[in-house]
């Protein structure tokens, strides 16, 4: 198991999951020594829970070209093989992110029909949250690739935040159908016929209106999804800062801290970003979650539940039967940029 | 004069710089009849200011192509031109951007060797500010622009904030040097040369660098740079959002509220997003500032004091300069993208 605070996160979070979720098994894969004591503290968890001992570990700066030759029998390998053989139905990891996606398409291959698997991920907006993909498994998209990014970001919306028909946006750096460049217009097209089944074409959005709520499923390339991703994380974190800053600075903000500390605990836990961890790797054969490498117990379960919630509704599946009738439809789809397996 | 609330914060605007800046002369291109009254209303504002009476103006949503057909005589048409011509030092405008860019670039052209004009502004850091380009003027751009943008931004820097060496750091989405893709590896190399004369190059750095204070001059598309400074705009509009709910929905939170607020208000002055106001269309052969359009007073006079500390520092005389080192070191520097005039 990976992440800073492995084993502990991880078994903290599998018993909060096991609390919401009383009907889910857990396996776990790592150092049967250091998990087994862990485990010994959760009876009920204990009884639907499995150790499987791996000697060795991906480390978190392996190069995941070199995690794919050398990794077999590690933890993440035999976690992964797990929920690729059948035997679990989705695997969940805080370890090396590369690693982690590049194991996941050697063993679970993608989806018949998908070009790319992209990560997707939620973030909090003003009316709930959104579902962004992909935030940075490809760095450069075609519109073929885009579109099936809104496919896969519908099934999530569905699948995680129980949505009937989610709506779909295309970022953009205007709103107008003549902005950006000739890829995103094409992509646009795409998306605008009637091959969004189930879910809504929004159109294009600005950067500005993902936070805003104005769609549930945003759709872009890696490069961008992951600059957009990461300035609203330092962003957040510098007006944290600030709100440190201003509230320790003179005795008087001080004791207005201590008065205002009940409203500013409930602005921490709706702003709290564990809450949004948990990427998946959509598009694969299988279900790969990623959690955040220093997540703790209650974040760690969030990325458990994103497993748990798209094993349940059978996402890849939805995915399928959409990708077909989307083929049906545009038979004359192009296959370019489809990987090699 | 163009925005939401001229000429009024555009007047308003001259007179707090004129109180700054009680040297600078002020010229007012708009309908006589409605910026005279507002002038007689600042006697000493109005000795340093002439009126020039324009019939007609250029809508917010007239179309850039059509600006430049139809535009001569219009306010933002005559203010460029008295700014090309030399009758002014630099132009200010809160109106049509892409109009402004347009006409801009038809009067003044760009500065010898510059490929490409970019959009150049502030962003609010946790140690200060950086400057940020291209934040929208050029959706895809090769290495040889990057690196001129880097040379460009320095120079804002310098004259902006006063910065002897300013760093200047490259948008990817890791600081890895294999990260990102071939341009972007490529504009890593020719910036890591000696060619960033007076500055320094730090490197890649990702987008949550830039909200913390990393370097002060940040490199990017105009693609990426738009989605950054807008997904910025919406998590500060987020979690403003997410405040005013906390502190309103119980009464010991409204009562909390009111006695945290003069920290509340320091809170709002440190972010004030008008402080920032002003993105300088960079690498023209003139100083021409876009101000936001929903500016007010305060705001305006930011715009303001971007084009007055740029062209008091000669700004383009220093990329001028700078420019011409780079072409001694690397003159087979590939002349790709020049822009037809």
């Amino acid at each position: 198991m990976g992440g800073d605070f492995a084993p502990a996160s991880v078994v903290e979070g599998a018993q909060l999951a096991h609390r919401k979720y009383p009907h889910i098994r857990f396996q776990f894969f790592g150092r049967e020594d250091a998990v087994r004591p862990l485990l010994e503290a959760e009876p009920s968890l204990a009884l639907v829970s499995e150790i499987f001992h791996c000697d060795s570990a991906i480390s978190a700066d392996e190069k995941p070209s070199v995690a794919v030759r050398q990794g077999k029998g590690s933890s993440m390998w035999e976690a992964i093989r797990a929920a690729t053989e059948g035997r679990a139905h989705a695997v969940v990891s805080a370890g090396n992110t590369g690693a982690l996606m590049a194991i996941s398409k050697l063993q679970m291959r993608t989806l018949p029909g998908i070009y790319r698997p992209a990560i997707c991920a939620q973030m909090p907006t003003k009316t709930g949250q959104c579902a962004v993909l992909d935030l940075g498994a490809n760095v450069d998209c075609d519109a073929a690739t885009l579109h099936q990014f809104g496919v896969m970001g519908s099934a999530f919306a569905r699948a995680v935040f129980g949505m009937e028909a989610p709506s779909v946006g295309l970022l953009n750096i205007g709103t107008e159908q003549l902005k950006g460049n000739e890829t995103l217009r094409e992509a646009y097209d795409l998306m605008a016929g009637e091959s969004l089944r189930g879910s809504t074409f929004h159109g294009f959005i600005e950067a500005n209106d993902i936070n805003a709520g104005v769609v549930d499923v945003v759709v872009t390339d890696g490069f961008t999804g992951n600059v957009a991703l990461k300035m609203s994380e330092g962003t957040a974190s510098l007006i944290s800062s600030m709100i440190r800053r201003t509230f320790t600075e003179t005795v008087f903000a001080k004791i207005a801290y201590l008065l205002a500390k009940p409203s500013f605990k409930q602005l921490r836990k709706r702003l709290d970003p564990r809450k949004y961890n948990g990427a998946m790797f959509i598009g694969l054969n299988g279900i790969a979650v990623k959690s955040h490498g220093g997540a703790d117990g209650y974040s760690f379960y969030h990325a458990l539940k994103v497993a748990i919630d798209s094993a349940q509704s059978d996402i890849n599946a939805r995915i399928r039967h959409e990708l077909s009738q989307v083929q049906e439809i545009a038979p004359e789809a192009p296959q370019r940029q489809k990987e090699p397996a």
